[in-house]
């Protein structure tokens, strides 16, 4: 029996867009080529042009769906939430090549094109979500502006992740990222709130 | 009259290493080629492969006097000059391309060669003596780790700076600046500290 080929193509197209995942990350932009990741795919070149024609492209798509690749699970939005959201993010970025791609296009772009801050910017928006939810919950001290400390947060996040990155592979993110909570909540919540919070990595915290 | 020999290689040298700056800060490392470096520094094949041998060797080279480019005046160590330190490194990455480049070429490194973290923990260690200071003068909070948190102001700095960077051209990198003391001097310093420390530009506080 064959496969029909719509099936087909969604599934070429699925192959692609991680081996060039696999490539930008291993490689950054300039390092990588159409042809690398044609190996990498196992595909034609027919196959890769039918999807996407040319590099650029290909790191639009992956840098694009940077927020899809996180899949972070639905819950009540609140200052612990925006916590075990970062501790996601971390085992994201050390488990998966999509997210982890995604991330070094996004910090690398001025290398392709114009720079672009929308997948900053998505991030400020969802965090920024967050403190809202936390706010309404009574969470977060008068002088927070959550806009502002949403910027902070994915700002911090980036170069935190990224030394973590080159000094250990980012085996030591998770301590790092504790250390980020705990130089910043006494700034974000009251002690009754804080004393409640929980900074865990997220295999400790979903195994819980 | 000739200018003497050493004196004009160190010359020719000099413009080689801010042409490769200029280069890298523009193009990155694999943007960058030596040709682009020459044209740019204006010198002959032969004057720049008896100080270069490769595009490597200059970035390197770049890379590690990033300190060094930082020329922040010398004075007493507290948190105060701590704080007004990432101002200046603001100031610097803002006016001087031997900063930006070196920068540049610390946070996308995966391009060249292992990862060499050197860059970030020199940045720590310098940091940390500023805490250490301000630990002797009475001004942190009694489970402020000194290390750690020049760990996550480096790694914070970075983020903040590459964000601010794609985002506005690093025109709003003193405001995101501002933004993150005021959300981590709370787990830092005591109120009677904190009421007398000043968030200001660079430019502010040299006219001062």
């Amino acid at each position: 029996m064959t496969e029909p080929r719509q099936q087909r193509a969604v599934k070429t197209r699925e192959a692609i867009v991680y081996a060039a995942a696999t490539i930008f990350d291993e490689c950054g932009y300039s390092g990588a080529s159409i042809s690398k990741i044609m190996d990498h795919a196992g595909v034609t070149q027919g196959g890769m042009y039918f999807h996407f024609k040319s590099k650029q492209e290909l790191a639009k798509e992956v840098m694009a769906k940077q927020q899809e690749f996180v899949d972070f699970p639905v819950g009540e939005p609140s200052l612990q939430r925006l916590i075990d959201l970062t501790f996601f993010m971390a085992h994201a970025l050390q488990t998966n090549v999509l997210v982890r791609a995604s991330v070094r296009l996004a910090v690398e772009q001025g290398e392709f094109g114009k720079p672009d801050a929308t997948a900053y910017h998505e991030w400020v928006g969802q965090l920024s979500s967050f403190l809202y939810a936390a706010r309404d919950r009574g969470e977060l001290l008068d002088d927070v502006d959550e806009r502002q400390f949403a910027t902070l947060l994915t700002g911090a996040f980036t170069g935190v992740q990224i030394y973590s990155n080159i000094a250990t592979g980012r085996a030591d993110l998770n301590e790092r990222l504790i250390a980020m909570w705990q130089y910043t909540l006494p700034a974000l919540a009251p002690p009754h709130v804080r004393a409640k919070l929980v900074l865990k990595p997220y295999e400790q915290r979903s195994a819980a």
